[in-house]
């Protein structure tokens, strides 16, 4: 047999630890502010929504943060992930590079989600909350969180986007068999969600919505959180045993450190799980690793974006953050990859990008999925629509390595594969997908309309 | 962290070789006879459908056949595939048994079919064949052998149900990604499928119909193979490195020799990938490990069927092989676990469990999705529909085992996931699934249509 292509890790190589990288940021990211009197906000201004843990590892400065036995043991039913040489693909391209993926594809939802969903149902469970209320679009957060509730006996309600609930049925067919209630959103279980359909009983309702409904089940009822797939510094946090783990396996293959390592980015999750470990080793070891998040050119937050203090909804309901937005009433046009249509990027992304530390660009969907498609007749598995994106980068970098005759080491996440995403092949095979390339003056005008105060105001408020 | 969930094996222990059953059998499987004239039939017959290397291993008596490190590189991308003590459902059972289940649905396309799709694609690959045709009805196989040839640069031609190609698209989807050709049948391409429209254009097609068209075209054109994803002596032969590794799994588990082993049972690839290394065990150390097949209610051949040579096909253009059948012109009710619909079982299968050396149990599908159901539950992998029936099984014998207390040990093989299977837990959970427990008279009337040769009288004929 040829050079290994599966490079796997022991159950005991489960890393013990998430990796906080606010401990080693040069600059930490700036606090969140109340979404009303636009003041910085402590701790206990999340305490309705989230069990007290979460909210301690939201504003940690530790570095490293153990991981419960009980989160590990589940973490043990797929995790180490494995991590592949995608020779096939290198020999396709013709290429000196090295290719490298981590595949979180083997979770029982089927992508990286669970690594945090697991460890908020658990701590919600250990403050006796009996139900997690959560918002999901395609379903893939949703599915991760139903799977999590079911690990620890926890109800679970997901507001799922109507248009959603209505074509995609396979992923709330999912949720169900893991026992989560599933809504159509907008719904008449919120006050919310009964006004907009007072307005407009036929609105496909909209991720944006469905944030407010489970927002407001979780606030108005005592015995019952909210939880959130991507964005908060915790989440992040909580999906760095993918790096972790892919820095094991990089020794174990006998590599060398990655030249560049990519990962789609929606609110920053998916990119922040496996480039902060490497980041580590650029901020404390002088490495010089680049991390490059791969956007749509749908919602290019961090290649056309502003920094600038926004909302997390769309309604203006949650704290406001420091990131880089296109605006949070921007609504990104309607692409496959429904995880990274958000206008915004979690605060730590955020800083780290302002500062230089990490890289972006942006990719245009129909390249994404001639990658996608690439990959899969190479390596076997078909990527999820929001995973084709790093799979471009990860070409390009490649393509680039050939001009140049240099041997780099490429390391990407592939996030999920796209067994509940058939459809958009279909679509891209047929020739129905545009290009959605944004006008500066579409740009313009996103960033316009943002009425939020600026981070320069903000630091003069905190100096003051 | 508690005892190991997940039992694993690195790349070098994939197996080198996989095992012939046939070797030690006691007695060996009858051979086939020319579907025409009725008399046996040897390798040659079969050269204008599979290539010769194939059909050697189809004759063989070897016990061992080695493996190809080009197809060991390529059961790489997936193998070894893990193993699970299943704890969750252990607790949620209250039983004193200990349940463990090999994962084949880490595979690219979700199940065990790469498994022989990748050494047959190999070997057609090798002797210059350009393009392979089969027949597939929900796509589980299609999508197999669609990967398979993606991996060597074949063409794929792909016959699919009228029925499932219309209304399961995502693995037609899935197929055409990795580069094949996917046509509904009947089809317009051949003289069978042509006939059958003429005369029922609107007709939903079926297996049989679909098998007559790829056969038709391998016969027909020179530089095209056809290709099987069951039955055959050859295919349940690649299937045996599931049980080989099982074996290395639990022994690094430090666990017993299982008591019972389960598989779900269509054809018998399934079946015969995991039982058939067991059964060595019994055949040539005196063990005495109970492997049982696990068949639906709805095509109940092994547990009701008769021993009689029948075709392998619903026309009657295969070879007869000596089967536990229902009858070929038999179609069973149409459950969701599309694999398992299939009128008779695999020459070795069905020999083995003549000479008790297997045992088989049906299963009622509403049985089936309620262990599925709670299999997902406990262990966070939604099965398959076919898996469920194996699944059922275990918990059968998981309460066996509290009622009597005594802590035995089971395996099984949970064969693929069930993510393209969603809208089937939808009809389930619709309250729209039925029994489909056959009476005795549709079983006699099924069994009165054979006319095919007694194997008795084919016994009379070989011994004359």
């Amino acid at each position: 047999m040829s050079e290994s292509r599966k490079i796997t890790l022991n159950e005991s190589e489960i890393p013990t630890h998430w990796y906080n990288i606010v401990a080693d940021m040069p600059n930490k990211p700036l606090p969140p502010l109340n979404p009303g009197t636009q003041e910085p906000i402590g701790p206990e201004a999340l305490a309705p929504l989230f069990p007290m843990e979460l909210i301690m590892q939201e504003v940690s400065q530790d570095q490293m943060v153990e991981i419960p036995d009980e989160v590990r043991d589940i973490y043990a039913m797929w995790r180490p992930t494995p991590m592949f040489r995608a020779r096939n693909l290198e020999k396709m391209l013709d290429t000196p590079a090295k290719i490298y993926y981590k595949y979180e594809g083997v979770s029982p939802s089927g992508s990286h989600k669970p690594n945090t969903a697991v460890p908020q149902a658990y701590y919600n469970m250990k403050e006796g909350v009996k139900r997690i209320t959560t918002e999901t679009g395609a379903g893939q957060w949703g599915s991760a969180l139903s799977f999590a509730c079911s690990m620890f006996d926890i109800d679970c309600e997901v507001y799922m986007v109507r248009i959603s609930y209505d074509q995609k049925p396979y992923r709330k067919m999912m949720m169900q068999t893991w026992g989560a209630e599933v809504f159509p959103s907008p719904s008449e279980k919120t006050q919310a969600g009964t006004q907009i359909l007072a307005q407009d009983p036929d609105t496909p309702g909209s991720l944006g919505i469905a944030i407010s409904e489970a927002v407001e089940i979780a606030a108005t009822n005592d015995d019952a959180k909210y939880s959130l797939g991507s964005v908060l510094n915790h989440v992040l946090m909580h999906q760095t045993i993918i790096g972790q783990e892919a820095i094991k396996q990089l020794e174990k293959a006998g590599a060398d450190l990655p030249d560049y390592v990519f990962a789609p980015f929606g609110g920053g999750s998916n990119f922040a799980g496996i480039s902060f470990p490497f980041l580590k080793l650029n901020l404390t070891e002088g490495k010089n690793i680049q991390c490059i998040a791969s956007e749509p050119t749908s919602a290019p937050k961090l290649t056309r974006g502003v920094f600038r203090y926004d909302f997390g909804d769309t309604v203006g309901m949650t704290p406001l953050i420091p990131m880089y937005t296109l605006g949070h009433t921007f609504v990104p046009a309607k692409i496959h990859a429904g995880g990274l249509r958000y206008h915004g990027a979690g605060a730590i992304v955020s800083q780290l990008l302002a500062d230089g530390l990490i890289g972006a660009e942006a990719i245009d969907q129909l390249e994404s999925f001639e990658a996608g498609v690439k990959f899969a007749k190479a390596e076997g598995i078909v990527p999820a629509p929001e995973a084709n994106h790093a799979v471009a980068s990860v070409i390009r970098a490649a393509e680039q390595a050939k001009i140049e005759g240099t041997s780099k080491t490429i390391l990407f996440n592939l996030c999920g594969h796209g067994n509940f995403d058939m459809l958009a092949y279909q679509d891209y095979f047929a020739g129905n997908l545009k290009r959605h390339e944004m006008s500066q003056e579409e740009v313009d005008s996103a960033v316009s309309k943002i009425d939020t105060p600026t981070v320069e105001s903000v630091k003069e408020m905190l100096m003051g």
